[in-house]
């Protein structure tokens, strides 16, 4: 059976009404954006006859083609007029990106219970208002109103967004585009009229792009549905949820910004905890565990830690952060220290951690890990690129070693200057996410330990 | 009177024994480096006749000239003979690379006690040995074995460094210079043989490049001389410090690494309370509380924080975090808000968070802190450039409005991507710290509360 929100994400076609080439508007960069979907794209404006090259619509009926899915792009008044075109048009899917509904005030969330009301009349299913609505790498579908020019779109990945937030969805994306990782689909649904974060989680659970979902939330539509969907979703996938508005001044926020309450801090980590899902604490959190939830795949993963380094001090760091996190870092078994002995000059430091020092090549790296590895359920790779050792090589010799080993492993390596940077997207292209410090590679770490905890492995 | 550790920041010549052109080695980095020194630099190397232009020294003896600082960089082995040639040649301060000494073992360890109890006979003061040394962007001395091309260095600032570590050394000058901020001085004096934490900590007290320091301790040489350093510093410029080795697994580390204790962790905050400097709890948050200490100057900084944004979610985060962080956030006050009402749509958010929401404009982020900034202590100012109606002025437009009101601010800017990127070096260049998350942007502005909270303003 096809889920209810499939048509969101896998339109045949497209209708936009609002479209326009004005710049700054929401309509403009909508059309613009649609370039990138493979299938028809219809713009709807009386006042144009063409629109970037596109035949445009006096109107919805003028259309002569069925239309799956609608996206609203008008001012909120003539938003309600507009759903009853869509209606008319036996279209089923609408997206309402306009704002100006309940966040705004009295008169808004009056407009938006109407439009509520008709939607659920006609049998439309809608996302928004208030929302940027869907982003599919699967087909190029993306109703956003932000450039692509100002804001970049990750390539296709394993990783789904579900967010409450247009700004958060925008800068998780730009975020992981920065970053090199993928995504598969994302999708904000503003005032959830009706779709809400439950439906997107259930939706997602059976997508078969979708590998994992990072969730950016400051309240839920229903607290049981939202439980029942998340246990279920994370029973399959992993789940990582930044609930935001946790403490007095950002519940505040959120009420200010959205005219919804926040609700009990503690009543919703009750339910990430009953859910399986893993809480993030912040944006870099967010970040970090879903980067690696999202490429490592492992059924279970123990807490013993091996860390590899070539710079000490970054080493101690991992260690200090490791102890938070409930790793535990047993030293580095007798047989493999007398290999390590064997193999490497007196120096080098043979503990946990191996410290192959500012002498360490790339080929020390894969001894390290091909020795110790299999001993460990996890290790944290610290590669310092400044030392004259190593090279760009040293990215796919140890992807090589973790792969061989079957263990998850994040590295840490500086990024933001080119020469990292290039390192740390080949690394994350061969499925090993990489972190800018030592705390959040093991923090990271902990985050895929705790998504992939299931009662089985324990 | 000139410190003692003056000559090692500010030598008139430097002779480099051990200087080569091997890849690789220490000695060729170092001589590649002193290239940019403003002051004579002297090669010593029986085997070489010229090395990079340079004529160069069968022997420190055969240099026509005084030598304020001998660089040795040789292998462990050789460094004692070395020292004595230093000590024939009238030299007084030494920086000792060379690695293999306590850290390596008890072999090592007794050869580094040999040393130094030539080194103080002889009245030379030694920075190192397994140390980087010393590095001034004041004229360009680098004694730093890391060659340009694969670590940056910071443009000159008002930040110092003292680290124990190397690799943490390194590290905190490629982020720094990522991030566009500059440093005054670096110095990593690894071993101890002499020179420690507190006397570096001693000599940039009077250093009037210095404005601010970012230490990194694993362990203090002397508790005592340098709690009273850490005291008097911290009395008169911003003084953030990182003990790292904190947990049993990071001390661990520590002795296995550098063959010393890492100590009681409670100890070592309770001396950093009581000299009033900012303890820093991981890698990110070194460089972004010394960012904020380093670029803003103010005697006394209140806990009411003003949030601004263009983007609600992210306002949300920040409103969190600043709860964690012990500020307050009071509405905008009557008379503000009636301001900002006549001057803004009525979708804007005119509470505290003020949002401008998506629509807003650069010059509605001037009106905004314009109107409600002098109300508070400080602001926290989030921009998502991703927004059309954002342009790359509004940081000058921003930071002008920051400065008229004189007070603390930091921005959240995700960094990263190209255009984000030159908006964060703009905004440091008009000393306004820029952070890739809201929660980040936050606590840097606590961290600068907590270092200027001198007695007199509470």
């Amino acid at each position: 059976m096809v889920h209810d929100l499939h048509g969101f994400f896998y339109p045949r076609t497209v209708a936009l009404i609002g479209a326009t080439d004005k710049p700054d508007k929401p309509g403009t960069a909508i059309l613009e954006n649609l370039a990138h979907f493979k299938g028809a794209v219809y713009p709807v404006n009386p006042k144009h006859g063409t629109l970037l090259g596109h035949h445009c619509y006096p109107s919805l009926m003028a259309i002569p083609d069925e239309i799956d899915l609608a996206i609203i792009a008008l001012p909120a008044a003539l938003v309600e007029r507009a759903l009853e075109e869509v209606h008319k048009k036996d279209i089923r899917r609408a997206i309402l990106i306009s704002s100006g509904f309940a966040e705004a005030g009295e008169e808004g969330r009056l407009m938006q219970k109407r439009i509520a009301g008709k939607a659920k009349e006609y049998a439309i299913r809608v996302i928004g208002p208030n929302a940027l609505g869907v982003y599919n790498t699967d087909n190029g579908l993306d109703s956003f109103f932000v450039s692509r020019e100002r804001v970049s779109r990750p390539a296709p990945g394993r990783l789904s967004i579900i967010s409450q937030s247009g700004a958060i969805t925008v800068i998780l994306m730009e975020a992981l585009a920065r970053d090199g990782m993928g995504i598969a689909k994302a999708v904000n649904y503003g005032n959830r009229l009706d779709v809400d974060d439950a439906d997107a989680l259930d939706y997602l659970i059976d997508d078969p792009q979708t590998g994992a979902v990072a969730m950016y939330i400051e309240s839920v539509a229903d607290g049981g549905k939202f439980l029942q969907a998340a246990k279920a979703f994370a029973a399959k996938k992993p789940l990582v949820i930044w609930k935001a508005g946790k403490h007095e001044l950002g519940a505040a926020a959120v009420s200010s910004h959205t005219a919804t309450l926040a609700g009990k801090y503690g009543l919703y980590q009750a339910a990430f905890r009953q859910a399986g899902a893993v809480e993030a604490f912040g944006f870099d959190h967010m970040i970090d565990a879903s980067k690696a939830v999202a490429l490592m795949d492992y059924p279970c993963v123990g807490k013993r830690l091996l860390v590899v380094t070539n710079g000490g001090g970054m080493a101690v760091a991992a260690s200090d952060q490791a102890q938070l996190e409930g790793f535990t870092m047993p030293r580095v078994p007798d047989a493999v220290r007398q290999k390590l002995d064997q193999a490497f000059p007196p120096f080098f430091v043979k503990n946990n951690p191996i410290d192959l020092t500012g002498s360490g090549r790339n080929e020390d790296y894969y001894i390290a890990l091909k020795e110790a590895l299999p001993h460990y359920d996890a290790a944290v790779v610290i590669v310092l690129m400044g030392s004259t050792t190593v090279t760009e090589e040293a990215t796919a010799i140890i992807a090589r070693a973790c792969h061989e080993a079957k263990k998850p492993v994040t590295c840490c390596i500086l990024q933001g200057l080119g020469y990292t940077q290039e390192a740390m997207h080949a690394l994350l292209k061969l499925g090993i996410p990489v972190y800018p410090s030592p705390e959040r590679a093991v923090r990271a770490l902990a985050a895929l330990r705790k998504a992939n905890q299931k009662k089985e492995c324990e």
